[in-house]
């Protein structure tokens, strides 16, 4: 048997050529190869649905958590909104080919800058099967490999999945190897993917900080990231209270378990006595532990992804930055605040992908973007910031064109 | 004595404060403490010249080679290109705060995507002291705190260059820090300033690839790199092959040791028997030497930077593309032909930065493409590809306003 290495490094080579003939594909065949594999994965149903209840059954018998196995499980929904996600990206706009910006120059040549795709693209994720399909489809409508890696528990369903996308490809006379998944469980597969330079272009993980940690760790090629959301409601003395309430109930309890959900609330002392009597009356409605400053020991650099949130008091807009530069994770931070010029020192000087002024921080959002469809959302700084949609896939070449031109 | 690490994350730390209050200037003001900066080295002109001088006269002591000696010293023409390159970046558009799209979306919120500095830029560089002052004045105009780490055989420059660039930023009223020079020669110093995430956001280093290799090894944060420039002259079956001389010439002779010069010529079997023995010519009129194919061992990867150039023959365009996609450096690649098929196909499959038809390759820098100024060019996919300008020193954020709008 291949070691992990070979093993990855030759399933990468044979994404780079498949690479190759993506970039040649037209928009047109690339969604007729999405409603190809959209249809293909609807043939392979049932035998995907049944390597899902495999995998299902081994994980509870191997006690998972229920929210894992919840994770896991392929419902007739999730299935369905799968399927239709596929067919969805088929009829999102294609951002490759489109010319950026042309400039003719003074020596004679003339310079297009043109949108090509990344090449190939790594992605790491953890239980959910649908980011399988999700992904593949993204990569594909933007002209990329990609080389899939899952979570163990989820090998079967992913398995399946990866050989009815597959077909659907061939079906429609695309290179099969645009999309392949990593067979093998063993760790180093992980790291031989983000130390494959020349070869992966990029790495994209799709899960928790800890998996996130140990690839930045090992990588020698760009990761693509996002750590956490540690989101900040700051509410300015000059704030309209009630409209502070409505947005900070959204950003807490609408969904509270992802990213963009806000986990700090920051009140100005001037309005701190009138505000947080009203927030605790709230927190007791909606069921949110409150952790306020002063009366306990705080963790400001909490994610709790539930219905938990802390309190903190600042004095004014620059004293709110400080503590959101310092200990947020320059994800999506909110000012609510009547005075304009507050509201424009705080969306300039928060270092953060979005910066909102009296808004909720759950826009943060690919399809609320506009976007169409969002392959994760990126807290760093380089290359895409915030919710990456297939623009975020693509990079740019020059392509120059001359006369025989020669610089003098 | 504090260790490197303490005394590199504290200057980091020193940084960062800086970069907010960068972020705040207008680009008046900017450009007032460019021109201050100008000024402050023009006073300091006699100490640094006699810093160089010393570090000069050291660098012969150790026996250190004549390019090295040459790249170091500080001539009266460098002193004035110095100067003259701060007041021409003073003069350049600057990108931050320019909006590049705004959305009003269905659900109320306004989202405008604007530029913004990337916070703080720490630049290793060897010993080419303008190298310094340079990065310094396209951080400052782009609003980037920056710290610089020069070759410990130009420090004594580097100290007297960042003594000179502080005094000019104290002057404009800009915090001093927004310009540091690492003062210590200890190699982990560099180690440390590639891992220090959350307080440095890019590293660009601007020297060989034993340097650059190095960096990446160690890095946490994203490296905007270049390796080497390998790139290619393609002479298809159907090139003007007085066209092709002309541009092989340029490409070759007019400046070799850049990263822009070709170090490889590949010609189309069809027309080898005509076109070799020209090119042969034309090597021996210029002192070119030349390596070709079936005559001798040849390295394909290899970066001359000389008058030396590998020759080898291809079978058409497809082949050509798989030459360079497997030797070259994704830099910077031509094909000259008069088939515009040909030529399309090339540029969109050559995975290259900048892809030529009928120019040469020498094109390939910020000022030819009009960028007004270049930190480096990028051989990356990701963030920057190609010559990087003032642009490519900015990320963006999403600025979202709202009235209280929450997510249904």
């Amino acid at each position: 048997m291949m070691d992990a290495k070979n093993y990855v490094l030759e399933m990468a080579r044979r994404s780079r050529a498949a690479a190759l003939s993506l970039v040649r594909l037209s928009t047109s065949e690339k969604n007729a190869a999405l409603l190809a594999v959209a249809d293909s994965i609807v043939r392979a149903r049932e035998r995907i649905i049944a390597a899902n209840a495999d995998d299902v059954s081994e994980a509870k018998a191997n006690g998972l958590k229920d929210a894992m196995v919840d994770r896991l499980t392929l419902t007739d929904a999730r299935f369905q909104a799968m399927v239709d996600g596929v067919r969805h990206v088929a009829t999102l706009p294609d951002p490759v080919g489109e010319q950026i910006w042309e400039r003719n120059r003074p020596s004679g040549i003339t310079i297009r800058r043109v949108r090509v795709p990344l090449g190939v693209i790594a992605v790491v994720f953890e239980s959910r099967p649908n980011v399988f399909v999700d992904t593949a489809a993204l990569c594909l409508k933007t002209g990329n490999a990609v080389i899939l890696r899952g979570g163990h528990e989820a090998l079967r369903t992913n398995v399946a999945l990866a050989d009815a996308v597959r077909s659907g490809l061939t079906a429609a006379g695309v290179p099969t190897d645009a999309v392949q998944l990593v067979g093998i469980t063993d760790h180093s597969a992980v790291t031989e993917l983000v130390r494959a330079v020349g070869l992966v272009d990029v790495a994209i993980p799709r899960g928790g900080e800890r998996l996130i940690r140990a690839m930045c760790e090992a990588a020698l090629v760009p990761v693509l990231k996002h750590y956490k959301g540690v989101c900040h409601i700051y509410v300015d003395g000059a704030a309209d209270l009630d409209m502070a309430l409505k947005i900070v109930d959204n950003a807490k309890v609408q969904r509270p378990g992802v990213c963009n959900a806000a986990e700090c609330l920051l009140i100005d002392r001037g309005v701190a006595d009138e505000f947080l009597p009203r927030v605790e009356r709230w927190a007791a409605e909606r069921g949110v532990t409150l952790h306020v400053e002063g009366r306990e020991e705080i963790d400001w650099e909490r994610e709790f992804l539930a219905l938990e949130m802390n309190v903190g008091f600042v004095d004014g807009v620059a004293d709110a930055v400080r503590h959101i530069n310092g200990f947020g994770s320059h994800h999506s931070d909110a000012i609510v605040s009547s005075d304009e010029a507050r509201a424009a020192d705080f969306l300039r000087d928060v270092d953060s992908a979005c910066v909102y002024h009296n808004a909720s921080t759950r826009f943060t959002d690919g399809s609320e973007f506009g976007m169409g469809a969002e392959i994760g959302i990126s807290t760093d700084k380089l290359h895409a910031r915030g919710p990456m949609g297939l623009e975020e896939l693509t990079t740019y070449k020059y392509k120059i064109t001359g006369d025989g031109t020669v610089r003098q």
